[in-house]
Order: structure tokens, then sequence, then C-alpha cells
């Protein structure tokens, strides 16, 4: 008989690409007692989660609820309910996520033409406006954050730009939902989703998604039934509406966690949020320029949650990552296709978004390259993060 | 600004269709510091839930996971993989769950055939072989525990036949697994998938699921990329293996609680938890029927895991759950589709499963007949239940 330890995960300070940290309140929320999940105390939870995620995404959008999957069951719930096969769908791509849109919409039997752009840098709206007179698509999908690359895109001309040419605008807010200025109605997208372990600071499980009624007509009016059973957001829309119509069983600890990392939210405020976000990603980057270290986005277009800075040439990218999870329990993300093994991703999302977590951090790292020989100036960095010179 | 009351919801006892009651441990892993779903203590704690979800499957089967969605998710992910359009398809339907394999086959492009018992019973092997003779099916879907009507269904003879006439089986297992005696490599079961809120006593939020080589290898055959890019075995099967190849990111919090709640069975025994089951099923039917009311499944077919007993003749159904719910903190299910009114779904599930809730729910069962001028012999259902007469 095979022995098994105890639970007893390290605790971690989560710096990554998500999961980031949970406030004490989320653990709490976790363990509260289990109900049904058609009980009139989890409906209640259910209708809170509604009107606090409407004020996060800030939306009016009626049907606006956690899908029960993780961030990337969000995207293929846009794109499946969305798309028939046949579509025209334009996709921009700098990133992972930008191909993974790709390649889910074709699964869903898009046509799909892409505009790209390299890898760090934004999709100019020239370029989509280009390609969106070049053919006459239904959807327009771009991503907001993309957690490979640390590149915030602008949104609100291309979101302008897809309504002028009568496409639908689906917008991935994973890693921007809760921590950097995003607004829904005012820009004018469609439907959006993210995922619960970004700047929510939630566990991962759950992906919050808002569509308006334009995106909702499409629903209806289409001719196929959505391929996807457990992502189809007409049946789910009457799980979750007034009918309470039985779909799938709704992960109830977890939308326990989700509305207590909402209502903190709803407790700092939004604004405040996103300029504490900013705030901290602020003093990150001048510590690590302070450090002789590039980052590898442009000022205007970095992410507040995930910062992607170059790999000193001659550092070892996992022996540093093992030294600050080894030595300090501090996680921080390697880089993803293209940028394996150049670019270290470090996350300041929700909870762990901190003055106290970037000094440590730059602390950290000072220590992490100092051990493979690459000493510095000692404590610039984190003088610098403090704004101390 | 809208005022949200602290989370403090209600500590119900569990004895609907799902989910079931959390034990104490269960609770204290979901609290448990979350870490990365890269991290190296969780990639340990993924290789355990794989070790400990063979052990309650019953089988060697290498791809055995939980994927990132509930019940019906893990339908979807053996009807997408497994399922290319055009493939003929053989769905039995007793219930709810049967019908949604249909619904589910047909959505991924299956041409389906379906083979049909009454509501309440089990599906003959006599007319699944007349069936399996009167076409070329490369799959045949049957419910093992249909969660709406409460039959366990016999499934090692039709698993028998299925690979006799060349078709992949596949199980669901949602409300079996766990709970009831099930044997996923002796039976030769090709795929199975479940729940975590039923017989695991885990909250909702994942869908165990195992496959055999011979699924797996229908998999690499295939023709046409799986339409679902969320529930990809493909790639889901690189992410939980050896590559650790990034596709989501794993529900971290859930996949503690699910390894907590699989090592309450590793340490309790998987037949002797059977054997709870079972007696307790027993003590409950026993009670019911020394007060009267009639069970619906035969002797033969009934599912210890969920009771089904018709609401009798003149009783409230909604009046005499609110007063299950308001006085005792109890919940049953109602009947669902042709047995909504009729029948009440009594759950006795996992860490529920008790002679102590047994004899509670009797009492409380008494309590909510008698509210409703319906008086029976005092007492006589617990004393039968505790075998007292």
């Amino acid at each position: 008989m095979t022995a098994y330890r105890p639970l007893n995960p390290p605790e971690r300070l989560l710096m990554g690409p998500g999961p980031s940290n949970l406030h004490p309140r989320v653990y709490r929320a976790l363990a509260a007692p289990l109900v049904g999940h058609l009980d009139p105390e989890f409906l209640s939870i259910m209708e809170d989660n509604k009107a606090l995620l409407r004020e996060v995404f800030r939306t009016q959008n009626r049907l606006t609820i956690p899908i029960s999957g993780t961030g990337s069951a969000g995207m293929e719930t846009g794109l499946a309910c969305l798309v028939e096969p046949g579509d025209q769908v334009l996709i921009c791509i700098n990133g992972v996520f930008g191909q993974r849109l790709r390649e889910v919409a074709q699964r869903c039997g898009a046509r799909v033409t892409s505009v790209e752009a390299p890898w760090g840098e934004a999709i100019p709206p020239e370029k989509v406006e280009a390609a969106l007179e070049g053919g006459r698509f239904k959807l327009l999908g771009i991503v907001h954050a993309e957690t490979s690359t640390g590149v915030l895109q602008p949104v609100e001309e291309i979101a302008r730009l897809a309504r002028a040419h009568g496409a639908l605008l689906l917008l991935d807010a994973v890693t921007s939902l809760g921590g950097v200025n995003l607004e829904i109605d005012a820009w004018g997208i469609d439907l959006c989703y993210s995922g619960t372990q970004k700047c929510l600071s939630c566990p991962p499980g759950l992906a919050p998604l808002t569509l308006d009624e334009r995106a909702v007509e499409v629903i209806r009016q289409r001719r196929t039934k959505v391929q996807s059973w457990y992502l189809d957001l007409s049946m789910i829309e009457q799980y979750w509406g007034e009918e309470r119509v039985y779909h799938h069983t709704a992960p109830v600890s977890m939308n326990y966690a989700l509305r207590e990392s909402l209502l903190l939210i709803h407790e700092e405020g939004l604004e405040k949020r996103w300029e504490r976000h900013l705030q901290n990603h602020r003093a990150l980057v001048r510590g690590l320029e302070a450090m002789g270290l590039k980052m590898v986005v442009a000022p205007a277009h970095r992410l507040p949650s995930l910062n992607t800075v170059w790999i000193p040439e001659g550092v070892q990218d996992l022996a540093a990552r093992r030294f600050l999870l080894e030595r300090f329990n501090l996680e921080i993300g390697g880089g993803l296709g293209a940028f394996k093994g150049r670019v270290w991703r470090v996350g300041l999302m929700g909870h762990t978004s901190t003055l106290q977590n970037v000094a440590l951090f730059l602390t950290a790292l000072e220590a992490a390259l100092a051990a493979q020989g690459f000493a510095r100036s000692p404590g610039a960095g984190v003088r610098a993060a403090l704004g101390d010179e």
C-alpha cells in the first residue's frame, strides 16, 4: 500500500503569470460549508457574483457569469457560441493567446484571417483596419493582455473599427480584468472573458464572461447548434437566469471564493485597484532597470499585471528560477513559445501587487543573479523601486 | 453602493443528487496554500491524483486524470475525443443522462441510434445486442448510475457485447464512482468519467476520467481535430504526462480537495466503502417501506448512492422539501424531466452515507409528512432502518 504524505503545500509568493496569491478571506470562503447548487442560499450567491462581475467588467450586460472552467474554457465558450462553420473571423496575433484564439476559432469551423505583430509589440489599429476592409468578418478576436509577452493592447479604437465594419468584438481579458483599466460598455466590447486566478486573486477554475445583447442575438439567430454542449450559453443562460433550468452543477466552493475575491475589489474600489497595479508595476520597472535589466515591451504598451524582462546574457534561466523558488519560496514565470529561455515573466496581480512584494522580489533576484556571478551595485534595485534615488 | 452580507452559507445535510457533504479534511485541503500549477509540489499532487484515481476506477490505465470541469465536461470530453463527424454511435437511454449522452454525441457529429428502456428500469442486454447487430457502431454509450431515476445499470455483459461487436464502451459513472462496485479493467470499459461531488464527496468542479489504450489509439488515429480545444485529450495528456506541456491552468485548490477526498477512500478501503453505501441504502429502503412509501426501482437495479421514492398521493412535493430544508437544514432532490413532482431523490453518497443520516432523514421525513396531515405509526421508519423490528 502506497504511503501518501499529508497535504502540505508550501507558502509561495506567486509572482508568475498566475495564479496569484489569495487574500486570507478567499481561503476562508473556499472552506465555507458546501450547499447544493440549487439551494436558495447558493442562488443568492450566484446573483451576487453576476452583480459583482458587472462592476469589475464595467458593464450593464445581463448575461455576465462565471463559466465553469478555466480561462481557456471562457475563450472556447465565446468562439463556439458566436462562430458557426464557414464564418469569416479575423484574429489578431502577437503571442501565445492570440495563436490560441486562432486555433480555437478554426476548431469551431471558422475561416480565419489573421493580423500579426511581432511578439512584445501591440497590434497597430491601421493593420486591423486594412484587414477589416479586405473581407466581411463576423467577428474580430483580440487579446487585451497578452500573458506570453506582457503587452497591454489598446482596444478602444480597434473596437470602434470592428463596430464600423459590422464585426463583433471578442476580447481576451484573462490577465487584465480587475487589475488594468477595462471598460466593456464604454469601449463597445461584445464579448469578453477572463480567468479567476490572475488579477482577481481567486484560485483557477472559473472563467468570468460577459456578452452584450448584440452577441446574445447572434447566438439566438444561429442556424446550427453550438458544437459544445457544456459551453452552450443558450443553456447556461437559463441556468444562471430566472428559470434556473438545470444544466450542469456549478462549482459551488469556487463560486464562494469568486464572490469573496470580487467583494474585496468592491471594497477597495476598482479604480484604486487599477492605480495600485500601475504604481507597483512602475516601482518594479524602476528597480529592474536600476539593476541593469531591460524590459521586453516599450513603455506605452507595458502590462502592469505581467512584466516581461529579458534574461541577461549568460544567466541561466532555470537555475535562477529554481534559486528564487527554493531560497525565497518565490515563483516567477519563464518564457513561452518564442520567448522560452529568453524572458522572465513577473506577475504583480491582485493581492500579490504590493510594494512589499516588489521589494522582496528585487532583493531575491539580486541574490539569484549574484549566485551566478552577476553582482551589481548592491540594493540599487530596491532603492530605485522605493524612489530613494 | 450595494451592501453585501458576509459569506455565511448554512450547514446543510446534503441528501440530494449531489453535491454530498464534505469531510472536514476536504474543507481544510481547499484552504491549503495555493501554489502555481507548474510548481514541483503541485506536479507531485497531480501524480498522486492520477494514482489515487486509478485505485478508485480499478484500472491500470495510464491516462487517468481529472478534467477541469464538472461531470458533464467529462461526458463531452469522452464523446468529443472518440467521435468524429459521421461516426455511428449507439446510446442507451433510460433517463436524463442517457438523453444528454445522445445530445452531446449529436453535437459531436455522430449519427446516433438509441436503445431505450422506461424510466426507472435498466437497459436489457438483449436489446443492446439486437441493436449492435443492426449496425456498425464505433461507440456504445451507457449510464452506470442514472441520477435522474436511481437505476444502477449492470454493464459487465453489455461491455462484453460491445467488445464483441467492435464498439468502444463509454460509461457514465458520475453517481457511482467511489460508492458502488465499478471495475474499469475487469469489465473492459474503454472510457469512463465521473464527477467529484457525488460519492467522492469533494466539491463540484472536476470530472475524473480514465481511458484505455484502445481508446487512446482511436484518438491518435483521428482524421479530424477534436472540435473542443479545451477538452482535447491529446493535449491534456501532455499536460498531465511527463512532458508537462502547458495547456490550461489546472484548478489547483480543487485538485487539493480531490486528493484529500481520494485519500479518505484509500484509507477507508474501496470495497468497505461500497459495502457501507449498500448497508445504509438498505437501511433507508427498510425505513421508507416501513413508512408506507414505495421505491421507484425494482430491488435488483437500485442504486445505493441515489434512492428514488414515489411521492405519496396527495403530498405536496415542494412544501415537503421546503419543510426538510427549513426545519432540518436537510436537502433532498426533486424529480427531473418525466419524474418532476412525482419522485424524491435521496442521496446517500460518500461522507453523507451514514446510518445516523438515514435515521435523521427518516425522522425528518416523518415530520414533513405529518405536517401535511399524513401521520403514520410514529417512529416505524427509524425502527425498521435500525433493524429493530
